[in-house]
Formats: C-alpha cells, structure tokens, sequence
C-alpha cells in the first residue's frame, strides 16, 4: 500500500514525518474563523482529521487502498470513537499553524494519537484522539493482524 | 417514495411546501460567519442544498430512497451542474433567513432552481443552479422517465 | 436581553425548553456527511455549537446582544475550553438528530454542558463541554455577576 | 504590504506564482467528501478562496494588513460579488488538485478572477469570480487609488 505515485511538484504537500513525530503546516483561511475574529472551534477537529489522514499517509497507508482492502476485501477504515480537545489560546486569519501527530496508547483495535496544533513554538490547541479499525461492515479488526506488520510494529513500540 | 415517517414532533423541520415555491428558514450560526463579520460566501452554497433536498424531500423524493432506485436499482441523484450566484448584502450572526427555492426551465436530463436567501422580505443572495439526474454509474436520465409521473409533471409544468 | 421579536412564522426554529433541557432538532443534509459515507465526526461539534446557542437564546441570550454587553461595553462571549465526544454509533443522510443540552457544573466563569445527538431515541454521540464566559479582551467574568440574576441562578441551581 | 514574514520551512504553503497564473495544490480530505462518494460541491467554493487569498497573499496583499490599511484607516477587503461555477468531472478522496488562479477583467472598484481546479491536467471544476474592494465600511474603492500602484497595474494589464 505504499505510495506509488510520487509528486514531485509539491513535496510537502502531505507534511513530513520526523521519526514517530508528523508535522503538517495549514494556513488559516477566512473558512476557518467566524464572527468571534478567531479561528471557530470544530476548525481544529478538520485540521487534526488532515493531520492524521497525512500521518497514515506517509506510513503507507492511504484510505482508497484501505477502503479496498481488509478481510475479504470489505475494506477498513480508521473511525473516531473518542476525542478530547483543549483550546488554549485563540489562533487568527493568516496565521501559519503546525498540525503534530504523534502515536500515543493502543490497544488491540484501537489506536491513540496525541496532536497539537501549534503557532511559532507555542501549543493552541491539544487533542487526544481514539482511533478504532473497523472493517467495512463496522466489525473492530486487531492492529496486528489486519495492518502490515511493520506499521503494526511502528504503533506498537510507540507505547513503550 | 412518499415520506412514510410522519414528523408531528417538528412540523416545519423541512420547512413549507406553498404552490411550486419552497421555503426552509435557517439561522446562522457561528459556523455560517467568518473574520469579517458577516456570512462566508460559501455558506450560502449549503444553505441551498439544504433547501434543494428539503423541497424535493417534501415532494417525495429522499435521497436515500434515490440512492436505491433508478434503473437496475443502481440508484439515481441529482448532482449540480452549474450555480451562479449573486450576493447583494451582508447577513450576519443570529439572523434568520428563509431560503426560497422554485423549479425553473427544465431540459431533457437537467432541472434548473432558482434560490434565494432573504431576510425579512430583502433578498441578501440569489442562486441559480442548474442539476442533472444521472444514475449511479454516472449516465444522465430522462427526467420524464426517471421521476414518478406526476413529478416529472410538477417541473414540466413550472416552465410555462 | 429577552427575546424581543418573536418568530411566529417558525415557532421551533431555535428548539425547545422543556425546563433544564434544550431539544434541538437536525437533519442530516449532504454537507455533514463524507465518503465514508456516514455524517463526518467535525459535524457533530458544529451542531452542539447550534443547540448551546439557542439554549442560550431561549433563556435569552443572544450572541450579538452578549457581544454589545459586558462591562464597559466591551462584549462579553462564551469560548470553549474543553470539549469531550463520544462517538456511539453512525449516522446518516437523512437522518433525523436531536441535540440535547443540560447544563452540568458551573465554576467562577465557566459552565460545563452536556450534550447528546439522539435519534429515535438512541444515543448516537455524546460531548461534555466547558465554556468559559470572557470578555471582549479576553479576560474570564465571573458568572454571577456578568450573567443577569436570573440567568445565573437558573446555571447554578443545576449542580445541585 | 510585502510578506515580511519568510517561512522557508514551508515554502510552498501558499503555492507559487508564475507570471499572472498562481497554482495552489490542495489535496482532497474526508471533510470535503460527501455521502455520495465526491466532492461536495460547496468545498471547491471554499478551495477557490483559498487560492484567492493566497494569489492576493504573493501579490504582498495579506487580509491582516489589508483591514488594517484602506482610506482613513478603517480597512479594505475584497469580498464576492458573483460567483459563476461550472462542476465538470467529480474528484474522490485522496485526489491532489491544483487551484489555478488568474486575473481577468477588472473594472473601477472589481476584479473578475478566473480560477480552475485541475487534477493530472483535466479541469475538474472551473469558476469566474467577481470581486469587489470595499472600504470597512462598506463602500466601494477605486482599485487604482486603494491598491499599491504595481499592483493596481498588475491586475490592469491582464485585460489585453
């Protein structure tokens, strides 16, 4: 499920992965803010959602090949089961943001991912977020067996 | 495909059916402005969708209940062609608009709506959106034979 | 800050106050949905904003009202601090939801809310929410002194 | 007005001006897609702002400036007169786009902007925007006399 087509023409467009550490900039565009003067709250839960599909992305995995894969080829998605985010500071039109994805727990589905939104070294908004596999009729699928083993690996020692 | 389920709990949710003229009232919300104080233009664009389905949702035509018809049951959908959109005046938080929605000129496949926002009898954005009833692989249908009769009617006879 | 201009036209458009609960009814249009074919996890936070904005507004809040009011004139705005959601189950186009909002604890400026998406009667989503009530500059106000009398009472009596 | 700010980590974040034609890439998310497996057709309108803003953004024309410049100090912004959109081929998940953005005609107070969304050389979406530079205010300002003169002639220039 590596990415086969690379894209020479915009190298960042997918951010860049540091170690387990990924980094995403996202500008803030007049669709983000609202009437307040400041970025609207559910912004962040888009960005962090680029951030994760990003991340996956760079490890390999892309949603069109997962959504075609999985036992018996019904395909796998990774779903939302919980987030919590914390707003610490108001981010504006035009500022530069650094979405960061790093893994956090896992469980035997589930897969937790720590991410920051962050404006020149200073943390915005900090979310954690629980991840489950599920096939494409909604069954939970074990990391271990339904990711490549080097991915599942990857997770794994994130935990240490 | 008449709607089945009565909704007594919320009479007006999809809005009033009055002649060939529709109309849904929607808020708006945080998420509806942007930096500049006022309406984002985009979500404009939504709100009449939203009138789109709700006016043919009151005419008997869900989208799920499409989705699973059409020849060979591969499901049928209105997909939007062209939209031009005209914006005249700001709207802002907290206001109410109606959003107006008349079937205009019909074609062989395609049906065109005219849309508008107002707000207290001013019209603040007016649309026309020009959509093509295709089947789920993509191939444009005869609305004539696609839509049940008295529909097909409906339309045919908004153009006189 | 009463609502002065009553909207007999849409009598529920802001929902419902049946005591502490605000029920606001949804449909689940195309916008809130994604290729996965379910309602996408960042519409969820746009429609509690919706349902704690008119609580809100039924208990005579208006957000321009609030933006005009505040000592020394210089507004005054619920911000969220922290949000918590959890996703039960999906949902789909639609789909009928109604967005229910309780207050839960309040502190010196801030007031947690709880929320749910119901449809049918089975909980899809659920969110805990804490807000902070600042001012235009962004300092924290105290509840019961910023809030008219009644209103702090009412958010205060439900800890109890 | 010019970008004082580099951001050499990132440099493409604002895609890349070639002469008049300023080509912006976005990459297709789930927060874009809708139930039907497709773009929604609202998110090219939000994707062609972006382009505008970041095209206005190399021209040294940053929103954050802009309302804080115009005459007497109350700031100038361009917002959306008419918008005129032609959906051509779908785009999926995962898709790479390229928002291709040029001048066209201008007018005393108006810009009409031509802007493409292009997959792999196909035009998948394309749209003529007019906008128009206002005063905070509301009141509309001659392009010659609000903007910096080169670039008052840049946009000049693209009629012939």
């Amino acid at each position: 499920m590596r990415d086969e087509m690379p894209q020479p023409d915009w190298p960042d467009l997918a951010g860049r992965l540091n170690g387990r550490r990924h980094v995403l900039p996202v500008r803030v565009y007049f669709e983000d803010t609202d009437a307040g003067g400041i970025v609207y709250h559910a912004s962040y839960i888009r960005w962090f959602e680029r951030g994760r599909s990003d991340f996956l992305r760079l490890l390999g995995l892309h949603h069109t090949a997962m959504m075609a894969a999985g036992p018996e080829g019904e395909g796998m998605i990774f779903v939302v089961r919980r987030i919590t985010v914390d707003y610490l500071k108001p981010a504006r039109l035009d500022d530069v943001l650094e979405i960061i994805t790093e893994p956090g727990q896992t469980g035997v589905s589930s897969l937790t991912l720590v991410q920051e939104a962050v404006r020149a070294g200073t943390t915005i908004c900090r979310a954690e977020v629980v991840c489950v596999l599920i096939s494409g009729k909604g069954k939970p699928l074990r990391l271990k067996s339904a990711l490549p083993p080097a991915l599942a690996a990857f997770f794994d020692a994130a935990q240490g």
